[in-house]
């Protein structure tokens, strides 16, 4: 069977999730994308900045918008390594992205296909388009090992 | 019967949401209080900074981590003049609010008592005593003036 390979975006967001992981914060990495190009990525940056909203997630969508000088991401899809909790689940609603691409699947705390299912909602005024399995071995890898190693 | 009156944080929020209408963001305050002192606070600023995380309470709870130097406000109290969305929600437990007290209640966007029920679900690792309504008239009641100039 053809395997397909990782796309860009996301190969650059497992390398900012390992990134994170020498910082000593949690492995997720996530890149913002339009028209080919990244117009935001980031870390979890919780532990470094001090800031409970500092998910790969939010840093990534809050660079786009800054750069993008608009707080609607439109045309602009997310790469991320992780399934979103329900914050940067309801951050990418908000936000307005495309496509949302994740890589591991989260049981634990994820709010895409786990628990508070925050594009489900009939509240939610917009939904992304989903993928997801996009370099989750890798994604979950990095996880596994960070959290083995502070066991 | 007895009225109780507003408590002083939820006066400081609806202040901080009638700021919000007068910059032309949508008026909603937020107030993060510790040991009886406002250590955060702010209102939506989605429109002005191009962030559309900016919500009141995602800004209160920034300020107040990083005033503190503690991504976890434990033994902190929240007070917001509208229900919190899922993204708010979900930072709300991620920083370890102690207790969320918020204003008007919000069928259409709101996560705590309506769909998402982010603090419901088994996956909700910290969440906090809730009491709403307070304050709610006249948080809603700006909520409603602002959007009826809108339309």
């Amino acid at each position: 069977m053809a395997k397909w390979s990782t796309p860009e975006p996301m190969k650059r967001a497992l390398q900012l999730a390992q990134e994170a992981a020498s910082a000593g914060e949690v492995p997720v990495g996530a890149v913002v994308v339009k028209d080919g190009k990244v117009v935001g990525e980031g870390h979890n940056l919780t532990r470094t900045h001090h800031d409970p909203t500092a998910h790969a997630e939010i840093v990534a969508i809050r660079a786009a918008a800054a750069a993008l000088g608009d707080e609607r991401l439109t045309g602009c899809d997310l790469y991320v390594t992780l399934e979103p909790c329900p914050m940067c689940a309801g951050a990418i609603s908000h936000a307005r992205i495309g496509r949302l691409y994740y890589g591991a699947s989260d049981p634990k705390g994820g709010a895409v296909e786990h628990g508070a299912r925050v594009f489900q909602q009939v509240q939610c005024l917009h939904r992304p388009e989903v993928y997801s399995g996009l370099g989750e071995g890798e994604a979950a890898e990095l996880l596994r090992g960070f959290f083995a190693e502070r066991r």
